[in-house]
């Protein structure tokens, strides 16, 4: 049982968390809207209404291109959604102010770079696995943080 | 840097925004258990042990009913979540109450209209279209305000 | 319109809730390094720059080790934020410590369970569908709770 009563983010960290959040829903709706537009652009969808309006005569799989967005898209809402709930958690825990500015950044820098690496410009490997890991440690250091505060 | 003190909902949006949240949830709930029940009346499935519990003798590919209904279901986890956290941010960010409330009940209705004309009753397009670009303008304006207010 | 001002958790929940939301974001968390462990060491990726990496000639498709995992981490993605937000909203509307408190950790264990029975060691059906409902189930009524409590 934690003594702690910050069951509310200390006014100290939500101009922080704020601007992550936006700054990360942004990069998930930015990638939902390319995703639509490189459908329309070539005129490629699994929706036989859409291939109609399209003024295709069938419903087409999704392309090399279409689908490694999909996966780019896919894996944010693995790892983004997870991240605002632990990182609001983390926050309201009471940690140490350097180290959390740095923590919050550094993950969203590094899912901008998984982002554009991934669906946008593909470079060679191990490039996308560092960005992801990045993301995937700082969510599991403010996971086990939170545990143990609350313990 | 925000004066705000506002780190949490203000009253006169609490029922707001809970309200919201729970349509939006029920609303992605019922696709989940609608998918579930589409294949137990299929008997479609690609795990082998429900294939066996069904008394089929193999695992079968998604038909083009279920293929849409998990459309539809993975459009919502890729917009419902983001205004979740959004929405509450923005709400929490001082917006002027009339358009707080107008931004809210939209977003919901046309994401229940998405879901409509997606998972169950195709009509011609560009209905879904509409519905969705309403629900990705209302998250990105809301995105906008966040980012502003706190930078 | 309800009376509550809770717009907030209250601080008797603080723990219970961030105990169980770090406890189902680890458990996402490890399912999604899992699929990258899992695909390492079979060498199987759907990402050319992955495949080069691995030494291999061309991407491939999941075999159907990895769709499982996959098909698993995605149930999580249409089950644990959802519950995330609504079991926030529950608490914050004021229910019975002793119901909430039973309600939030079998939420927990079923999920845990479901991934095992899914993902891991494949038992026979019902299982993973009791699993499965009892989660849906608790999200549900928690959903309607708050429905009410805030009309």
């Amino acid at each position: 049982m934690s003594n702690s009563t910050m069951e509310q983010l200390p006014e100290v960290f939500v101009d922080l968390y704020s601007l992550n959040a936006a700054l990360l829903i942004f990069k998930m709706l930015f990638v939902a809207a390319s995703t639509g537009l490189l459908r329309l652009k070539k005129k490629i969808s699994p929706n036989p209404e859409d291939a109609r309006f399209m003024g295709q005569d069938a419903p087409a799989s999704d392309d090399e291109d279409i689908a490694r967005v999909r996966r780019a898209h896919l894996n944010d809402l693995e790892n983004i959604p997870a991240f605002l709930f632990i990182s609001y958690l983390y926050l309201a825990s009471g940690p140490d102010e350097g180290w959390a500015t740095a923590l919050m950044w550094t993950f969203t820098v590094a899912r901008f770079a998984h982002t554009l690496v991934y669906a946008y410009y593909p470079v060679p490997q191990p490039s996308r696995a560092i960005a992801f890991f990045v993301g995937l440690f700082i969510c599991l250091f403010m996971t086990g943080y939170v545990f143990i505060k609350h313990l």
